[in-house]
């Protein structure tokens, strides 16, 4: 019996939340930081962490709990409510960057960065492109005053979409993956899918009903469980019966969970279990399998260079976008800068390619010099194209609020426990 | 890439949940439908499910979080409340069946059910008789209304106490399990680690005061990671450095996060990684470890002989203690009786000296049979001892209030979440 992966735990949880926090007082999302504490503490640097068996199976299961929650997080509603604006700004920001992506992974092959790329692994790269990472910019536009005005509005409404849009592209690239399969019957899948999650989707939105019906109230613990067996359960067919991702299907129960009554209470619920465990496990992870003491002259230039068409593609799609939906050319620019940075779901895809054996291993330091080059630049890039302008138009936006509704719960339920903690030792003093 | 382990945990989680509200319905605890969930699924009977490398090192994480829990809701201020007669019911309880356990072990080696069993497997076996399970007793006294006197009191301060010296003989009998050890530097190590866990509690309670005192109190993640870094850096420290088992160290870590402010927001928020993912996996996957196949007459015979130490033992040692206290003869009776039922702990003791080759997997079954069949028996044999008895003496208790203020916090949060939903909706429709 082995106790050291209490260590490795340890050390993972630790710096990544010391690294956060400093991220964070940076102004850039916790993730950064996870990716950096992983980065560290990995064999790229110290090599005091490398990756166990049981830390990589830890990190899987961590992925789909990411997704399955960011499903939870994707309100159907808010995707309806998201308008025509929106939804351009999302699909032009998704075909530009798969576009440039591929036709850059192409040209990266033909260089010699990316050695015996096929078509597909192009796709991947363009793939891993498409999904915007909104955080940084929802806090950078909060801090200019910003959020709530058309173009805020616009980029909260088009990152909705744009993760769908991106996890689309991805389950229809993973699928195509497989050996000896045809486009005609991956499209068929996909749509099978389809057709499966909203057949589940009904059946669990009436089931819940029921159970709430019958139940006391009290016994509380039976949804959020049930909620992650649909999530397990959906993981486990996508892959089984329709050659889709797992975490697709997890993103799937997500939103299936999203329409059930109790919503809200389920993802608090899962909160702790992703920040507590498994987040920082997969992200650190991340981190740790990147290797950047290959870190050369051509590696650095295809970083910089997947930066720049990153950056550049979102720019366009977005802008593009915009343009159409009738947008100013200098909104048309905000909204594209608001757009350009990217994330959790980059890793995660390019992750998926890794762990799929259809992207290499030397793709993985470019993706995450980007997603943190990215994190640096956003807010710098949005104060610019902010300047020198007075806030002209304000909306109302609810989507904003979404972002603090769970959070301010939590301090608001500290808050009582305190208090609570508090009566009973004054009751006890005056025994 | 394997997915398979998406239904693995799919099936544990729904079939524990689904046994669980069914031996909930019969009044016993979840832990015994999660026990008979891993029993029907694993090897024993339908082999659906089989242990994982994936599930067993997820087990020794849960029965770290696990034990970390239990320590989080042992404050030593109750500890210290708990009295004269608690120490005692306690101290007696837990030497009486220690004593019988390990007499009965000598036996059953004589006997060649336990073959080459040494003296050290006889402790271990009294050792897994020592802590009591009290939930069982504590529904079956409020549903008698009983809970609230002189014996009820009693029966709840002496269990905390039986938790406690329970984990201190397991302590001195995993740290003797070592090779080529002496019993001096056994108890020389024991007291260092004790040592070791005043002093990290001070510091650990200082370093909390300064974050929170200098912290925002927005930010309230980072207290429960914190705190569970230190439950694995605990744990960690107590098999590496003390020869202390990591479960200990994970016990006296939840000890110190007791005394901390903000405990009992770090407990709620350990409270869904504890239900959703980790109890399940443990507790189903000492189910799925049994062997029911090999149960012959000879096995049944050692498991009912268990159960019959088990019982008397806790009868005579507990009653032994009211006794002490002044209790009249019918209260030693109910004491005893409702200090008979064994749990959660019993169960890990015997994981923990099955994974150490301490104990045989032969043991396995009747101490599953055991757990069981004292969940069955408890609440009758109470019944029979307080039948015919008019409430004489109320007193009052903050013990049993600790045992719903979590679970009413959460049914609270439940309700906000439901309301805001609610608004939110009416919100979007009016627009």
């Amino acid at each position: 019996m082995s106790y050291h992966y209490l260590l490795d735990l340890a050390l993972i949880l630790l710096s990544t939340k010391i690294l956060g926090m400093v991220t964070r007082k940076f102004q850039m999302p916790q993730v950064v930081g996870a990716l950096l504490a992983g980065l560290i503490l990995g064999p790229a640097m110290l090599n005091i962490l490398t990756e166990t068996t049981f830390l990589s199976q830890l990190s899987e299961l961590g992925v789909i709990v990411i997704l399955f929650t960011a499903g939870m997080g994707t309100s159907l509603r808010d995707l309806k409510d998201a308008g025509k604006s929106g939804f351009l700004v999302a699909l032009c920001g998704v075909l530009v960057p798969l576009a440039m992506g591929t036709a850059f992974g192409y040209f990266a092959g033909k260089v010699g960065w990316l050695p015996g790329a096929t078509l597909l692994e192009d796709v991947f790269l363009g793939t891993i492109l498409t999904a915007t990472s909104v955080s940084i910019t929802v806090e950078t536009l909060k801090e200019l005053g910003r959020l709530d005005t058309k173009v805020g509005s616009t980029i909260l409404a088009a990152a909705l979409i744009d993760d769908v849009l991106g996890l689309i592209a991805l389950t229809i690239v993973t699928s195509l993956a497989g050996e000896g399969v045809n486009l005609l019957m991956v499209l068929v899948k996909i749509v099978l899918f389809f057709a499966f999650t909203v057949a589940v989707g009904f059946a669990a939105v009436r089931f819940f009903r029921w159970m709430i019906g019958r139940a006391s109230g009290k016994n509380l613990r039976r949804y959020p469980v049930l909620a992650f067996v649909l999530c397990l359960l959906m993981a486990y067919c996508a892959e089984e019966f329709f050659g889709v991702a797992d975490i697709i299907g997890a993103f799937a129960a997500g939103l299936v969970v999203a329409s059930t009554p109790k919503a809200k209470y389920i993802e608090s619920k899962f909160e702790p279990v992703s920040y507590l465990l498994l987040t920082p496990v997969f992200f650190a992870g991340i981190g740790i399998k990147a290797e950047l003491p290959e870190l050369n002259g051509s590696l650095v230039l295809f970083s910089l260079l997947l930066l720049a068409v990153a950056i550049l593609s979102k720019l366009i799609g977005c802008g593009l976008g915009a343009k159409l939906c009738g947008f100013s050319g200098r909104e048309c620019v905000q909204v594209g800068t608001g757009m350009a940075c990217r994330g959790e779901v980059a890793l995660i895809v390019a992750n998926r390619g890794l762990a799929m054996g259809v992207l290499g291993q030397e793709v993985m330091t470019p993706v995450i010099i980007t997603v943190v080059a990215c994190a640096v630049l956003t807010p710098v890039l949005l104060k610019l194209v902010f300047r020198k302008e007075t806030v002209t138009q304000l909306q109302e936006s609810g989507l904003a609020d979404r972002y603090r509704e769970v959070e301010q719960l939590d301090i608001l339920s500290a808050d009582l426990l305190e208090k609570n903690r508090q009566m009973m030792q004054d009751g006890n003093k005056k025994k």
